[in-house]
């Protein structure tokens, strides 16, 4: 992480970030083809660095995330047009340890967060995850049974240690 | 992107990349929380680069990815959680040029993903982009209005061109 933890408001010590990555760009031009045949889902969490922990590079692989990396109807249509439009061929689903998502059932969640917010928060859907091992092989069997994706692709289950950097494969 | 273009099978060499990054790791014992105050609803392709477009390290932002990069339900509730448990005080929605769910519509997508499949793909939802500035505008408004995300949090939409590394912001 940065060593700024005080965040700035507004936008203008990224956008200032952003004039120099675009000053030293050399990707233009490039397609947006996964150039390793790499999918993968996995949590918005800011500890990982999806690229860096499988050791790839930008234009290598698609890169899906969402609260806990689960598979979802969006997860799934990602990974089909992936697939047939993108070189998918090998799909890695990568929960990670200490997950947010984890740690509170949605009842607590809703009060955690209606009290923050200030207003009731009960008609908030929050997708816990009660069991992160089961949820990871059902998420992994939702890929490979789904009628679009070819038993050609490579899918396999892992469970990232934010402690360790290590990936872990469970299915 | 990696000089090897041609995939491998299977995950060997991910995972042995995996072992030489773990080897080095030094963020272990940090917690998710989102340093920089950042949240970011970007495009799952492969030329996105979130945290190198931004200046920013592994530990400083949340990123949520789809294709697209929409602000669907989903993307709410992850941001709905980063606000009020992990420090998102800033949120960027970013689409970008040559993506490929403005390229097509819904029914192309399931004639094309139908043919490469060798079934029928009918049934499948494909969320496709009519017009992306339209889309991003209403995407920034989902955020801004949301009831659980106060008016003290910033939000912008910005569009990324993958050809030069700009961000452009438009709302």
């Amino acid at each position: 992480m940065s060593e700024n933890t005080t965040p700035a408001l507004g936008f203008d010590d990224l956008l200032a970030a952003n004039d120099a990555f675009a000053a030293k760009f050399t990707l233009g031009g490039f397609d947006g083809i996964a150039h390793r045949g790499v999918a993968v889902v996995t949590c918005m969490d800011s500890r990982i660095d999806p690229l860096g922990m499988l050791g790839l590079s930008p234009g290598d692989a698609k890169i899906f995330r969402n609260p806990g990396g689960r598979v979802t109807a969006a997860a799934l249509e990602a990974l089909v047009l992936g697939v047939h439009l993108l070189n998918v061929q090998r799909i890695l689903v990568v929960p990670h340890t200490s997950c947010a998502m984890t740690k509170y059932t949605e009842t607590e969640l809703r009060e955690i967060i209606g009290e923050k917010a200030g207003s009731d928060a009960s008609w908030q859907g929050f997708h816990v995850i009660n069991d992160q091992e089961a949820a990871l092989k059902a998420d992994v069997a939702a890929v490979r049974s789904h009628p679009l994706i070819p038993d050609t692709v490579a899918v396999g289950g892992f469970i990232y240690d934010v402690d360790s950097g290590k990936l872990d494969r469970r299915v």
